[in-house]
């Protein structure tokens, strides 16, 4: 401990939009009456962590410390703590506070409070920039921390504290989580390869749909997924017209969306969680005769992630990952840039995070 | 009658890509077991109607009589009518047959019926093209007329068939009807001015929202909406954001829709129910932020039709019409393409359309 004034802490930081990372140290705030500090063991990376880093998401306030697919135990708790105690298995997701008053806050909605505090990215309530889980430990209002079921990995279940909250949390509020129907996921990256497992479990059929006819045996073989559809074949495409019932478009590339309208059945919804960098075109007239229509969503609230962690316990449902120690961290994100991961990099904090030479 | 092969019937009909209307003679088939067979009295004129009679849908069969918001009253019935007497006065809106056993004609959705006969464009089961409202006489499947309260005039009544009903069935499914919600309305037209009337009657608060700064007065003082917005104001639309918990866009041009995406509240529904002639444009990001959405629909099931023809005459909701002659119709097909009309034309079938002199 630092004292009054915060905490020492260490981790790696992007420093410039070059976004490559650093050793760097900093301070958190001393633990809150309602805080649990913790332990940070491993922590996942996102395709968000590398733009944040970039500067692709709005200049951030450099040093900037990613990673919101975290988890560890917990080392300190505030007094007024009444859900952790020391040693617990903790995440953290995306967000670190809100407002906790607003319409959405009161439904459990944080991600859409107009004041959330993202876990990197923002300004914290102490009025410092927030830094995410590429450090040694973590502190945060109890209300944001999820508790880590026993039998949920710990390296593997990282990832879903984002990737899988952020399909997770879609999928129930568009309704594609309905036993029997027939669901497509597009991209089968981070996010898709969780979708296809959420999806399983919740006992539907689900057909893949990738640009690339490589991953048709991973799909049906490893991730369990009834169908493949390779989505620059014509003939196939043709043949899949109005057999789903919904779809997960997990792209983040600019691409083209009629085609996966025409997969729907009548009523049909395409939920895109992918942000690609330019507008996506929509015919109307194929919506209107077919009532269908299009959404998103952001990330879980801090209760649907509880549950959609418990439901991943339960399932034994993890993210397929690659651990990684941390000074592989700027490799990974070259790697990740390209596609090469099967899924999620996943960084070894615990074991393989040390303070810089210089301090 | 014109014995079993067929009643002579006379109207208006496109014989060109021109879509220029002149007098036409054709039959109609005889009066089936479960037809109601109806002199037409008035017909209102939809956009659709002009596009369809001038081949831009897809070139029709030729000479093609259009017409799909019909009233009138019934001059004869077949042995199984049960739900209509001659005399009674009926309507018929956007289609005449489906197949009457599929998901969706089960559930009273024949728009989405994939065997949907409608009511001009199509082919019948008796394997000759149908027919609109543009003519003397109707016949139909009784499933397909909707009974027509005493109260609603026949007129400012017709219109409800199609404009009515494709702004009555998409609010109802996206639950734009909520008493003390806000509703924005995109285009004051024909949808646009019925969409204003059904929001007030549900206890909506309703923001027009238009190109035209002098459609205001209009809007608000004699269609009762509650504020107006002039989507090309940016100052306006700025104070606007974040104020509505629904939008019904009723603009067929292409138009931006990322202003209207601001102008929702987290959770708010666009609903698109124009056919612009290029694709929309949807950055993704704001809906990810908000979990927005956009969803189209087509026309009212007649379940539904018959509905909102009763709710409409509960809360004396009409169309504005102008009424024109049936020799007026090409001069209102002109005016009617540069939105020269408040807000429909309805053609006065029963008292204006005479036979062609040659027949």
């Amino acid at each position: 401990m630092a004292g009054e004034d915060g905490v020492k802490t260490f981790g790696w930081a992007a420093r410039d939009t070059s976004g490559i990372l650093s050793p760097f140290e900093f301070t958190r705030r001393a633990t809150g009456a309602k805080d649990v500090r913790f332990k940070v063991l491993f922590c996942g990376i996102c395709h968000t962590d590398l733009g944040a880093a970039r500067g692709d998401l709005g200049l951030p306030i450099y040093p900037l410390v990613p990673g919101h697919e975290i988890v560890g135990f917990v080392t300190e708790i505030g007094k007024q703590v009444t859900r952790f105690k020391v040693g617990d298995k903790v995440g953290v997701g995306c967000f670190v506070g809100s407002c906790r008053s607003c319409e959405q806050c009161s439904n459990d909605l944080e991600p859409y409070c107009p004041k959330n505090i993202m876990t990197y990215l923002s300004i914290g309530e102490d009025g410092a920039p927030t830094h995410g889980g590429y450090s040694n430990e973590m502190v945060v209002d109890e209300h944001f921390a999820i508790r880590w079921p026993e039998n949920l990995p710990l390296d593997g279940g990282a990832p879903l504290l984002c990737a899988g909250s952020s399909v997770y949390s879609p999928m129930m509020y568009y309704g594609l989580n309905k036993p029997g129907s027939h669901l497509g996921v597009v991209g089968l990256g981070g996010l898709g390869h969780v979708a296809v497992k959420f999806a399983k479990a919740w006992g539907l059929t689900v057909t893949v749909i990738s640009t690339s006819a490589r991953k048709e045996e991973e799909a049906i073989n490893h991730l369990g997924a009834d169908k493949f559809l390779v989505s620059t074949d014509p003939q196939q495409m043709q043949e899949a017209t109005g057999t789903l019932d919904g779809i997960i478009d997990t792209v983040s590339a600019f691409h083209p969306v009629m085609p996966l309208f025409g997969l729907l059945k009548t009523h049909g919804k395409l939920v895109v969680v992918g942000a690609p960098n330019k507008p996506l075109e929509v015919d109307i007239l194929p919506l209107i005769i077919g009532r269908k229509m299009m959404g998103s969503s952001a990330a879980a609230g801090i209760k649907e992630t509880q549950e959609m962690i418990d439901f991943a316990a339960k399932h034994n449902i993890t993210a397929d990952v690659e651990v990684i120690p941390a000074n592989y961290v700027n490799k990974a994100m070259e790697r990740l840039e390209k596609g090469d991961v099967r899924y999620r990099f996943v960084i070894d904090i615990g074991n393989t995070l040390v303070a810089a030479p210089s301090t």
